[in-house]
């Protein structure tokens, strides 16, 4: 940076940085697999797709969607289906590259997009299956968004679509830059932010209850075993937890998350 | 069977079936799988424990568990590792075989179990992630006892014990030969059986509040799909739903059983 500095005509390492991320965020693709993923984002005229690799069986099933994408597939035999998925992923002969979908600036989502006034923060939850399902209960409950880290959490994957069952072409998922400022950002708009954890100072309802009916709501969960991260949590406005009655362990996060949605929309 | 009515001295074929199908029982055993689970089965005293496989690596992890187990592992190369369990699971380079626990009667377990007079009854449920999840969520709730009909759901298996997250060895998964006689004994237990449905007459907390505050409460899923099948639909007091406020999906089983449990705490 020293350099940069002294050389006066060249740009500053972190803004060299910055667009170095950009343009690696605008190459970035995914690849979908299974017939239900592949399905759902070929109908999805919001999602840039890039290569359909199908088996035949699989294009026969796909008939309809392909048309309506106007893709052409590049069928082949089982044998000859090579796609850079995980080894062992059920892909049933399909698969789609596409890049992620854009669902736009976090202000537009939060404030004037559909649903209730409720979305879901997670902090650095890596697991596809967790944030899929997480997905499928937000879009089920009528959230707003789910909001993540656009590093440590979990891409959209084709793991993550089918734990997600089709909610991942419908639930906005908002990847940002910090979770932190983005939460700042949520009160600003007039969002209450309640963390949850095992060692929260109040019940559930009660800090549901004390933001009051009508009011727009955060709900902030970490990652199992470490839960939320120490910025995270000073910047809730309120840590609460679910109450247990049993002696031993915790819920799944993609459970605490169901529980939290349904008693928001109970108030 | 006209035969063996027309011997006199020979078994009806339904009884030589049935104590064939218990014999069955008597043999059938479970590998379990992964550090975790062969810990918390190897310090479970309850666990009839048959046959332990582990690689050198996973011995050394497990060294106070195999010890307070009093069992002799097989110690074998990684090269040699061959267990009956799926391809694809990740085993750590641990296996137990081991005999399903033994909870004692339906009676005993929910009239004087632990835990709420809070049961969960699963009507064909056969993803184990799906059932582990639910069993590790009846747990943290304090249910006493989930139950499942023997054929048609899922046994205790490896992946089961991982998605439970050590709730297999505490929570009672009672497996029952007919679920609507189960459900039928359970009435006369005093429990209110409140099926949960997307078609549901009303909401589950009005199902709830309805039963009252202190009553013992049975909450049934079906499988994600089919849902609940007739006759166990029939044999619920009411059919209940979650109510949701989204356009599109429905809850994955493992999601709404966590809703309605804490819903049902919160009575």
């Amino acid at each position: 940076m020293a350099q940069a500095g002294r050389l006066g005509t060249t740009k500053p390492t972190w803004i060299v940085d910055k667009e170095r991320g950009r343009k690696a965020d605008a190459r970035e693709t995914i690849w979908l697999f299974g017939l239900h993923a592949v399905r759902d984002a070929l109908l999805n005229p919001a999602r840039e797709k890039l290569r359909l690799v199908l088996t035949k069986n699989a294009a026969d099933k796909l008939g309809e969607a392909i048309a309506a994408s106007g893709m052409e597939p590049e069928v082949v035999e089982p044998r000859d289906f090579k796609v850079p998925i995980d080894d062992g992923s059920v892909h049933q002969g399909a698969a789609l590259e596409a890049r992620p979908l854009n669902w736009g600036k976090l202000e537009e989502v939060c404030i004037s997009g559909t649903g209730l006034p409720l979305v879901v923060c997670l902090d650095r939850v890596t697991d596809p299956h967790n944030v899929g399902a997480v997905l499928r209960s937000a879009e089920v409950f009528g959230a707003r968004a789910v909001i993540a880290p656009r590093h440590y959490s979990a891409p959209e994957t084709g793991s993550l679509a089918k734990s997600a069952s089709g909610a991942l072409e419908r639930q906005p998922y908002l990847r940002v830059t910090n979770l932190a400022d983005a939460m700042v950002s949520l009160r600003e708009m007039g969002f209450t932010l309640i963390g949850l954890d095992g060692d929260g100072t109040v019940p559930l309802a009660e800090a549901l209850a004390a933001a009051g009916p009508g009011r727009a709501v955060a709900l902030v969960f970490g990652a199992e075993g470490p839960g939320l991260r120490d910025k995270t949590r000073e910047t809730c406005d309120v840590v609460a937890r679910i109450p247990y009655s049993g002696a031993f362990g915790s819920l799944n996060v993609s459970n605490a998350a169901a529980v939290a949605l349904y008693a928001a929309g109970q108030r």
